[in-house]
């Protein structure tokens, strides 16, 4: 990074905006971007938009053509050196006669994990490695979780009145929040590669835990969103039959315990997986394993005050996304999450707000335990 | 209004900042700034500091001098016409030669109440009202509060954690919020004509409810801050002989049952005044009417969730001033507010948010309720 200019500052600045354009549509891949220029001037730009289909550095290198010879190339994220489902874009890059390769965050993904870095330096190729990385690193919150940590990034969504509440005593939880922030949630809800909630939720509510994107047209055209996988945590399998997540409109998986439960009953479309039980619930840390598995980067969970506290009681909580809305609804009506009484000031949880800002009369809250 | 140019409004701003220089001393006196000019050129100024004292116009006056002859006066509020514990300033400006008076707002005071302008008019002085009145009205929201409505105006104190707890079961409330929002709150305290709390808060935390300015000189050095009343409901008198609030320091005004108290028991310096019980507790409306009759215009309440809520539920409270500190408690910790149980969304109180900030790591609102 020694050896980085203010030209290329701008340059992986721009990648990672490329890079952004796939958030609602590389999954389970990670978001890349990748900009070609000689000098100041860009040659070439690419984002990887949907797996399966060609990388960042593909796209760039066919708008640069032989303006590529000699050139640096900006990636967000390490080359491939394997072949996947596309040939190694390492290769690609050698042949094209890049010179120099700066580069964001190295690939955590074992088939990759800096091959792509020294096959790129055996062809005598510059490498610069960890330009703008924290910003690469957020984009990919998800992705690098699963490789590196083997589950998820979760997210819990919460929305609140002022005075903490959620909901009245007898479950009326329509319109706390605004439209604002209801448009809001679905973007949040776009980027996840899962959503997911407890057969309290589905019985109380009856999501559909679709994403509805009020202005679809603001993000890539070419490319629909990858509809988020509807996770359910629903141990004796008692979901209604009637529950919108059994619609069929995404793709929906049943989580229940692996002894006990009734799997003879037909839930039509939804997948279903066991597994097991620690005391009267889920192991929710293998919940969130056997998501890692199905290749599920970023969760956003939904979900009541119990299944929610308890993803934060175990540590399993990587941000809260928090609305405020500007109404009270008193004592009587239900808590913002169910936590273990605490005796200690000491021992509150402490978060770190990441961003703040308002939205119609709301107020949105991104907040990150402070242990992460 | 219809003839005030862009040179009147900047006067009148300047009289406005200087009023508020008044903000922790002029109780139970509204706050009153003025400008006298001579078009652009500000040849006088001066501001209301301390019941008893001059009033700004007087000031202001003093320090034009002959400049006064022919000049404009831009004040705050509507000159008094009556001899008070001064002369009449409409008198003194109508004698020093002033040729128009341009006014923010009038003053509802029944002693003047249109009778300043009356007196500047007979007297052939042109006079302008109305000026940014909206910013007169909210420096001195509760002297117009105390005059207009027979009753101070009340804002509620309140310090939670991101899920809208106040203390943990067990009462421990230390270090919710940090440093900078309590030191905003004794800034608030300072403008405050009273501080209102219940026995159970003293009971539990026992405070002081004493104003400490952390910069006591970011403040006019001319007048010490005049101490806020601290005002406790205790309808049987149960107050413990020990409570801080009677250790002389500010003055104590103990709120009993007009019926049944042990009025008998001494408790020092403190005074005492007996108002109707409704059911079970001090008719809080009652409570408000004798704070006003005893020239209370702004009161903070820093109580428990009971008496916060009674008094919103009540519909006696005009302001929220509300810290949120960035850790979460859970749902065994004490709510905010104790309100009645809502069927019915449609309900649920509604508040308007005037400002939004943060202060270090905590965010302040000030929210009133919609119907205000």
């Amino acid at each position: 990074m020694s050896d980085c200019s203010a030209i290329d500052h701008a340059h992986m600045a721009a990648a990672l905006r490329l890079a952004e354009r796939g958030l609602f549509t590389t999954q389970p891949n990670p978001r890349v971007g990748c900009v070609i220029a000689q000098g100041e001037d860009v040659v070439g730009r690419g984002w990887h938009v949907r797996a399966g289909g060609p990388h960042a550095e593909v796209f760039a290198l066919a708008e640069a053509g032989a303006q590529a010879r000699g050139a640096t190339a900006y990636v967000t994220l390490e080359p491939c050196a394997h072949h996947g489902r596309t040939p190694p874009c390492a290769d690609a890059l050698v042949a094209a006669g890049i010179s120099r390769v700066v580069i964001a965050h190295e690939d955590p993904f074992a088939e990759v994990d800096g091959r792509g870095i020294e096959r790129l330096r055996a062809a005598a190729i510059a490498v610069e490695t960890g330009l703008m990385k924290p910003l690469a690193r957020e984009l990919n919150r998800g992705f690098f979780s699963r490789i590196e940590r083997g589950r998820p990034w979760v997210r819990l969504k919460l929305a609140m009145s002022l005075d903490g509440r959620t909901a009245l005593a007898n479950g009326e939880s329509k319109w706390i929040t605004g439209e604002a922030a209801r448009a809001d949630v679905q973007r949040w809800r776009a980027r996840s590669s899962a959503i997911l909630t407890g057969l309290g939720t589905v019985r109380a509510d009856n999501p559909r835990l679709t994403v509805r994107l009020p202005h679809a047209a603001e993000h890539d055209a070419d490319a629909a969103a990858v509809a988020p996988l509807r996770v359910i945590l629903d141990s004796r399998l008692r979901l209604p039959a009637d529950a919108h997540v059994l619609d069929g409109t995404a793709p929906t998986l049943l989580v229940h315990a692996r002894d006990g439960a009734p799997v003879e009953r037909d839930f039509g479309p939804a997948e279903r997986v066991g597994v097991e039980m620690t005391g009267d619930r889920l192991d929710l840390k293998a919940v969130l394993g056997e998501l890692a598995r199905r290749q599920v980067n970023e969760i956003q969970v939904e979900a009541g005050p119990t299944l929610c506290g308890a993803l934060l009681a175990a540590g399993l909580v990587d941000e809260l996304l928090l609305y405020i809305a500007p109404v009270l609804l008193g004592d009587r009506a239900n808590p913002l999450l169910g936590l273990p009484q605490l005796t200690d000031m000491s021992a509150r949880w402490k978060l770190k707000t990441v961003d703040q800002r308002m939205l119609g009369t709301d107020s949105r809250w991104l907040l990150r335990p402070e242990e992460n």
